[in-house]
């Protein structure tokens, strides 16, 4: 089902590339382009089959029916008010920046035919090289229109999104920032500082249970510093609510308090179980 | 090879399990047997093969010439005066126990051929269900002799864990305390935590990085209420360096300092490509 003419791609990375292969083998459109400032990007991107053809020039927007940002969130903010110039009125605009207040209040006044997008795929993987048609199927995808968001921008996506294969779910760009700083940036955060005290020396001797618990700690440092920075608020209230436990949990410890610390853990144990 | 005549397991649960299943397997033994409070772990221990017969009752450790227990922290230790009261003199005892301090001080009095042994292997999964003689395979066993050990206990529990393709490294037990705090304590305690504060109505949005991260928060609460209690000063210490850690992440975050955040997140991400 074609849905669009010319599809951009502004950053083909490991989520734009992805998406450039989904909306290939869905032939959801006629043509795709990218751009990347890294020439040897876009050549992988093109010799893997994500987009038709790419540049290092923005031009390449030119003409396009959908426009997708997948840099990191400053870079889309940055690069928004340059493709407006260039861009016809009716073209769709989103982005899968994995903040949405800043973008979405910025974006909004810059392109009349915006909604925000977060598929909620991924993974520390970064680059074209680990680009995948499949991640999108059986994810969530977050929409997150606001009160002037056209209808039809807002369904064209929606379907969009559908078609690649995740459910979408519409949220408030303000409850998006809330749920993410909870699921996945605290996640994230805890990773980073976890490795940040492990001793080198020690690292011989881990296990599963660290690998697992630290695999995102691989993630793009500039990408993440990007998103915890843009999601403020939230992230200081969790980081917050993460160290009253970590106290909760310490004072069980110093008093050996073994009831009250298996009702911490129990309860952790259940919630975990859900997530299976 | 034949390297004893009667092994007896005490705890028939994933470790235990998984050791009597990787004894058969390398004919280490004449017999295994195991002894467990549950009737039915007895059953399926023997129907799974990892012991040719259990019993709720000590007794069956009786002319064992090698004896291990794979029980909690604390059931080792309140188990161990009962056995020495049965096995021979010149029986070698082990455990398998996640701390070491607390169960080897109290073990070296009771046994006279004892020495600790903490294979680095298991998972959140329990239960003899899914004891797997291979999760022995390309780990780490950590044998924590001290200065009275005898040299024979000790040169065969080496032989033992090698023969279950177990790389062995001796530590003294506080060593030994002080490693796993770092990479194996903390990253449980950062499982539980985060799983303590994540609302359970957002948990529907959580991806990959999120299972990860509290994969090991499904573990069993007692054991592991056991093993923090028990390692309580090396727990609080990797604790606080954590919240110190959390703490400067929120400075940089709140003084929005990119090139601070930049610079934690690329030493978290050197650290965890060391464990690939």
């Amino acid at each position: 089902m074609k849905l669009f003419n010319k599809v951009a791609i502004i950053g083909t990375g490991l989520i734009g590339g992805s998406i450039g292969l989904a909306i290939k083998r869905k032939r959801l459109a006629k043509e795709i382009v990218g751009f990347s400032r890294r020439k040897k990007n876009l050549l992988l991107a093109v010799k893997r089959g994500a987009i038709n053809r790419g540049s290092g020039k923005l031009d390449i927007v030119r003409d396009a029916d959908l426009v997708i940002l997948a840099t990191p969130v400053n870079s889309i903010i940055n690069l928004a008010p340059r493709i407006a110039n260039i861009i016809r009125k009716d073209c769709i605009v989103t982005d899968v920046g994995s903040t949405k207040s800043k973008i979405v209040s910025c974006l909004v006044k810059i392109f009349p035919n915006y909604v925000g997008s977060h598929p909620l795929a991924g993974s520390q993987k970064s680059s074209i090289v680990n680009a995948n048609p499949d991640i999108f199927k059986d994810s969530i995808c977050i929409l997150t229109p606001v009160r002037n968001t056209n209808s039809n921008t807002l369904n064209k996506m929606n379907l969009f999104w559908r078609q690649l294969g995740a459910s979408t779910i519409l949220l408030t760009p303000s409850t998006h920032d809330k749920i993410l700083s909870f699921v996945s940036h605290l996640p994230h955060v805890v990773a980073f500082s976890l490795m940040g005290v492990i001793p080198c020396k020690y690292l011989k001797f881990a296990s599963a249970g660290l690998k697992d618990t630290t695999r995102i700690a691989a993630s793009d440092s500039q990408a993440w510093a990007d998103i915890l920075l843009s999601n403020q608020k939230n992230i200081l209230k969790t980081i917050g609510l993460l160290q009253s436990s970590l106290a909760r949990m310490k004072l069980t410890v110093t008093r050996q308090d073994r009831d009250a610390l298996i009702k911490i853990l129990k309860q952790a144990k259940l919630r975990r179980n859900i997530l299976k």
